[in-house]
């Protein structure tokens, strides 16, 4: 696997434009198509909040119906949730302003939504962007890059990523891109991603693939704990890359897998390590735990508690927090099995026991605590099993940006 | 049942005392005790955390072996959690220390603690705090609230309060006091709690009482999600009322539990509304929801969800935050059947009317929103089952507090 710069038009085939519709503010480009020139199997995940979307329950129709899909138009100014009928219409007419545009059915055009919750969209407005976009479409790595620009919201970096593979002597590429920052507590799904590539794949692996990956990557991140309504991961794959299409889990599935997983991962670090007023990327390893789901619970419950997240933005070693936070996760663990460290560039340090707080280098915990880049690192002794989750700290930005985000 | 100015002191034969010890801060009380002139029959709860701090361990056995409580010590410097054979032996020896100053059992001896995690306790100045309260137990109201002060952290205000109730003609008096403000989001019970009264009741049918009463009180509320090492509510009865002993749940019972509801679910609001940087009490009413647990849920899941409580703290009717954190909390329910409402002193105003957001007076919103006391008010239109959580708002204070405690 090779990682190439690029993003959703690295893949052949496929295309993207970005406009500046206004949707609920000026002055920023604010929607997104990516467009592929032939239709795509696909596969996708989504939130698992009952209060889903308008657009979620857009998307999944496609996806579990088993119908191709040739498009995606997303807006980053209203989430098109809470808004009844009259919200599930807005997709539907946006589906066919690509059609009208396009000429792609309006049945394979998925649509994505992030921002507001509670209000209904501009349906004219995001038409009026479609028609702007159709004819800007284009198959470079710009192209690419503004479109994952313009699907972020309090956002502060962009999140693309392209690598490629080899599958039945092709040369395969996968590119992705995502927004999160805030509303951030994946359950299924992450925030907003799309993937695209020119691989030729059953269907059903693929979305065996995607669903297995996203266990140890998109849903391994917390930003703030609120699983939002607009979750949504769409895989769209072309064939246009002509390997024998895999069926099996072979060697080329194999490959696949690990590009997908690697671009996944990529995407949902970006996402933690750039939540809404972090200054960090906050990581928790858990290793040798008894089962990897307990590995996945005690570490989403370290990256995922506030004091925790205070912690780290203080850049104070008070790790009776961390042990706080796993003891109310639901795991059931002995403390007195435990190990645990700071790591990060600046070093790893030991400051837990197995039952006993140790008295450690109060500087040299500092010196740790202050990279980008902060691992609590704990070591269970109960078994073998391990997984790692990423977030962020909460920070005086992370309550302005919120306190005051709808107005 | 009438309320009456006091708190643990207010009962019959109950003393309190407090000190200066200077466990970890200097200048300020950070000790107290409260002692029966004759043992109690006593009931508990204690945190669900799987690392529980050692003085919980400690009180756990004293209630669970069914022995007699004569006195508590509390110290609010350090959590004594995290600490090994090392920390469970300082309980011992603070009992210990209690013994040789009063002449009580030492194993009816509670000890509490609430402070930092994974620091081990100076013993000796434990020790020297019980040999400078002993002479100094009083059974003045002064007392009492001097003892509700020294339990205090974070804590901006005290919490006390005492009642008085019939039972078999005699007056019985409960009083209690607790400490809350960070690391508050109790399961099975609270922070630091503290229940004294004369009472005489079947020992059983006062823990039976206390654990259904947390249920609606305690465990309702939250400021951070993060569930406690070291939770701890200890109801103590020394029967001085001499009232004929409760023994089936007769109409003196009734008296009982409804003051002791009363008093569980003042001092579980004052926690809530005195949240570590909180500005706000935010109270959210769930009515006609499918399940009584449905309705805990729910009501939970909004007030502790960070969006909404940072929506709280900017006054922003941002209503969709609310919805979300239902829509994730577990519950299963049709968000075509739910209205919310926004209600305080200044008003109520519904936004959103079976699936549909209303457009409504943003001015009244703000104006609604701006009182000290905000409830969201959601009706599920499923059932008739209903229930209330409490919490407060996300401040820039809860991140300046938490990102430099330990220090």
């Amino acid at each position: 696997m090779q990682i190439i710069e690029g993003g959703v038009t690295s893949p052949a085939g496929f295309k993207a434009a970005s406009t500046a519709a206004g949707i609920k503010y000026q002055g920023r480009t604010d929607m997104a198509m990516v467009y592929s020139e032939v239709p795509c199997d696909c596969a996708g995940t989504f939130t698992s909040n009952i209060v889903k979307a308008a657009c979620v329950m857009w998307d999944k129709e496609i996806v579990e119906s088993g119908r191709k899909m040739q498009a995606v138009v997303v807006n980053s100014g209203i989430a098109n949730a809470c808004t009844g009928q009259e919200g599930y219409d807005a997709c539907r007419k946006t589906a066919e302003a690509v059609n009208e545009a396009l000429g792609v059915s309006a049945d394979t055009v998925a649509v994505a939504s992030t921002g507001v919750i509670g209000m209904q969209l501009p349906v004219e407005k995001l038409a009026a962007g479609v028609k702007a976009m159709a004819p800007e479409l284009a198959d470079s790595k710009e192209a690419g890059t503004a479109a994952s620009k313009a699907i972020m919201t309090t956002d502060t970096i962009n999140k693309e990523i392209a690598v490629t593979f080899e599958a039945g002597g092709k040369t395969v590429t996968l590119g992705g891109m995502s927004k999160g920052s805030g509303m951030i507590h994946p359950n299924m799904c992450t925030m907003l991603g799309f993937l695209t590539t020119d691989l030729s794949i059953d269907k059903k692996l693929m979305q065996e693939a995607l669903s297995a990956v996203i266990t140890d990557t998109f849903n391994m991140i917390t930003v703030d704990g609120d699983t939002s309504t607009n979750d949504t991961l769409l895989l769209m794959a072309n064939g246009l890359a002509e390997n024998k299409t895999i069926t099996e889990k072979d060697a080329d599935y194999d490959a696949f897998y690990e590009a997908l997983n690697y671009v996944c991962e990529y995407l949902a670090k970006r996402m933690a390590g750039d939540g809404e007023g972090a200054t960090k990327l906050f990581e928790c390893k858990v290793v040798n735990a008894k089962t990897k789901e307990d590995a996945r619970i005690l570490s989403k419950a370290v990256v995922g508690s506030n004091l925790s997240k205070a912690a780290i933005f203080g850049c104070d070693a008070n790790f009776g927090r961390f042990l706080c936070a796993m003891g109310y996760s639901g795991s059931k663990f002995d403390q007195n099995d435990v190990e645990l460290f700071f790591v990060s560039k600046a070093g790893k340090l030991q400051v837990f026991d197995k039952g006993v707080p140790l008295s450690f280098d109060e500087d040299l915990a500092k010196k740790i605590m202050e990279e980008k880049e902060v691992t609590v690192y704990v070591d269970m002794h109960e078994g073998d099993a391990q997984a790692t989750a990423w977030g962020c700290d909460l920070t005086y930005d992370y309550v302005k940006i919120n306190a005051d985000y709808r107005s």
